[in-house]
């Protein structure tokens, strides 16, 4: 296993020399994850926490890298030595993968001793960052195709993390499995592929290239048959094969195309297959997909039961980051919280101060979530009284709730260094996402003009924000 | 060392299987990578060699691989047992990390028995495109900057290898350093950076924060001055700790601004730092940057002499995918070179056929390149003789050349499957790509609407190209 404690920005172990020298480094400070609004999010999928609880894990700098930080001739040997005795001690409060999420909601807290805290901001985001974006893009991808998407996008990755963790990342947000076979090892993934353009070119004829796959793979024969002429040669060859295998007792599985009019070129296939006695070969399309290519494909018909989608997936191509942030949210004086704010003169990006937790609220009767509450820690919500929410910003838009369920959307992963929830298994995982999606109309799932889902701030946790907004103002 | 020899698509091991069963897995094929053109794409910096020449110097499936390969029930015992001993024997040509490459250039050139040339095509198109994407987008970016770039990107990085390596082919790309400090212990780059905004909002003030940092770095101090008012707080407040340091002895370093309109607030500080007397006091920006910001800010007369850039550059977020393509370029049967093509409707899609090589013509006076010529392998050029180069497409586009030498692009990367050409270290490459760029006209390389540098075939090689095209369509 890599040792990934180094994977930080060089500010984190500055501030962190800064910190040791005030003999601040013991102070407990408290940061939350979250991403603020974009004109491409809807909701997201949680993602990342996985890679991130290891990370936390086994925090520890090893000889080679006390070594390194020593080279730099920044660090005194005091700090240096007690950064190769550091371990993560800290607690962490997280949404589970998989979880539905939206901006302003604190998706990951840390509460641990400055240093500790300060260095791992790096990694978690990345990790985080990285995992949300991609579940988030593949849930829009699956939503758009109703379901039979694959991950096809390893070769345009970026590096192997980004392929490995990305597949992870898509089959969380629905897709149901991926070329890439590391991952498939390594998250008990479904793999699937057949072959590329060059098997086809490496014999003397697509015929014999076909009969050839079909005598290795007679009960998994799927056929690339777009590399001359799809309707006129690969669509025909591929019958006959499958006629053949037919013959000596073998279902055939079906086609794919990866190039050309693929709206066109499926309907086409799919009367040629039905016509010749093949109504179940399955159709695979791949080519640049996308869930705009994809919704397109489908107004018009195309006959296509299997989308392989590729970079546009594996690397959020139309919003290739995030942009999650880690602020500090709190620090304890004497074990007493002192909430943080940062303000800025754009009212969106002041910061939530102090400790927090988020809450989702469920109408009794339809099961459904009506709203996200973000409120100070140790506030309870009481579901037998009527509530009255706000918005964060536009006061005057308010609404009161009566007859809800309420649900703590965090649970604790870490106490005092000790990982507390367990590891789940990536099918337990996909599940829950879609679980917990049920509960949502699909108004405020829906990429064009979604309603937006609210997530307001609890009357205590508003006073304070506005307390230290104006102590900041004088 | 992750060994990983499973970051493969699946169809990499399902064709190998059928190659195996038809008993032509020895059978000897060449593979190029190479990338077609895109409106993004002027140039490109080449990158990932190493990485891919590392891959396929430790290519070989361990007994966990084998064992979840043979766990899937599709690959039959004496492949898995072919596969278990199986390492890669075959040669590489590629072009040096740091090359200037162009679109249909074979950069990189597989020769080998067919299951290992098939095996590693994902793996080698990960790596080179990623890398090459991050150069690429990074010369962009320095050249709009004139230098003085600093790759900030790691936390919105797609994981942790695109933050690490991605932070590689930023400094190939022409960047002077990095905030990942992964990245400078594993390539021995200059890493840097200071504090963040948790620093300031964890002391009482923003000046007690900036006189405990200086008391820390006091021959290091930059100073993130944006946290509460720029031009109110933070400039004034580090221009009094900058005077405490001075006279103490001690020279500041400089500021950072990480928001707000970066022209307006740079000329500003940069007034305020020169009218205190520190003239020498540097700006360092950050915050969204890309080419375009960049380019702009310049326009305006912003004072910024480090420019931090992170989302855009470690993404490459207006083209996050290079898109290179590995494609069969011919077989040997009894020794003797059977070139292949995939046509396709579209000309530009069509491939460059057989083995060849990549040479680049300069003018002897001026020393600067003229153009790319590919040719069949083993053809000669007399640069004693005048050479007449042709559009690839557009034919009549016609130049003949004289009194120009060649150089060979590539050089041998592997021989017998042992590695001929050593890692080099990474100054060396940035040093490389510097020295080759200046061979380039500036017309060739800015951004917007850039001559299109000379991509040509030989006469050899397009005549067998249109004599693979006619057997095809007949």
């Amino acid at each position: 296993m890599r040792n990934l404690t180094l994977l930080t920005d060089l500010y984190e172990l500055t501030m962190g020399q800064g910190y040791f020298n005030e003999g601040r480094h013991e102070e407990r400070a408290v940061f939350d994850v979250f991403f603020r609004p974009n004109r491409m999010i809807t909701y997201s999928v949680a993602a990342g926490m996985e890679q991130a609880a290891d990370y936390l894990e086994n925090l520890h700098f090893d000889g080679e890298d006390i070594a390194y930080l020593r080279s730099l001739g920044i660090f005194s040997e005091d700090y240096l030595s007690y950064l190769s005795a550091l371990r993560f001690t800290g607690d962490v409060r997280a949404v589970r993968e998989g979880e539905i999420v939206f901006p302003y909601e604190p998706i990951f807290t840390v509460s641990a001793p400055m240093v500790e805290a300060q260095l791992v901001e790096t990694a978690l985001l990345t990790f985080i960052n990285h995992q949300t974006l991609i579940a988030s893009k593949a849930a829009k991808i699956c939503a758009a195709a109703g379901g039979g998407v694959m991950e096809f996008g390893l070769r345009r990755a970026q590096g192997a993390d980004a392929g490995v963790y990305g597949a992870r990342a898509a089959m969380i947000g629905g897709c149901v499995g991926t070329s890439n076979v590391y991952a498939g090892k390594l998250f008990h993934v479904p793999v699937s592929g057949t072959m590329a353009h060059s098997w086809v070119m490496n014999f003397p004829s697509e015929l014999e290239a076909f009969r050839a796959y079909a005598r290795s793979f007679p009960d998994g024969c799927m056929l690339l048959v777009d590399t001359y002429d799809t309707l006129r040669s690969g669509v025909p060859n591929a019958i006959r094969v499958f006629e053949e295998l037919r013959r000596a007792g073998h279902e055939p599985v079906g086609i794919r195309l990866d190039s050309g009019d693929l709206a066109y070129l499926s309907k086409k296939a799919r009367a040629m297959l039905d016509e010749a006695g093949f109504e179940r070969a399955i159709i695979c399309a791949s080519g640049d997909l996308d869930e705009t290519l994809i919704r397109s494909l489908k107004e018009q018909g195309a006959c296509i039961d299997i989308w392989g989608v590729g970079t546009k997936l594996i690397t959020s191509a139309d919003m290739p980051a995030l942009g999650g942030v880690y602020k500090l949210a709190a620090v304890y004086e004497d074990g007493k919280e002192i909430p943080k704010i940062k303000v800025s003169d754009t009212t969106e990006k002041i910061t939530n101060p102090g400790v927090k937790e988020v809450w989702r609220i469920y109408d009794k009767e339809t099961g459904k979530a009506i709203a996200d509450y973000i409120t100070r820690a140790g506030e309870r919500l009481d579901p037998s009284r009527p509530l009255t929410i706000f918005h964060p910003v536009d006061t005057w838009k308010r609404m009161t709730i009566e007859n809800f369920t309420v649900r703590d959307l965090r649970e604790d992963l870490f106490r005092g260094g000790k990982r507390v929830s367990p590891a789940r298994p990536l099918s337990e995982i996909c599940a829950y996402r879609a679980q917990e999606m049920s509960h949502f109309w699909e108004e405020y799932l829906r990429q064009d003009m979604p309603h937006i889902y609210k997530v307001d701030l609890s009357d205590a946790l508003y006073r304070l924000k506005q307390e230290l907004v104006e102590r900041y103002r004088r």
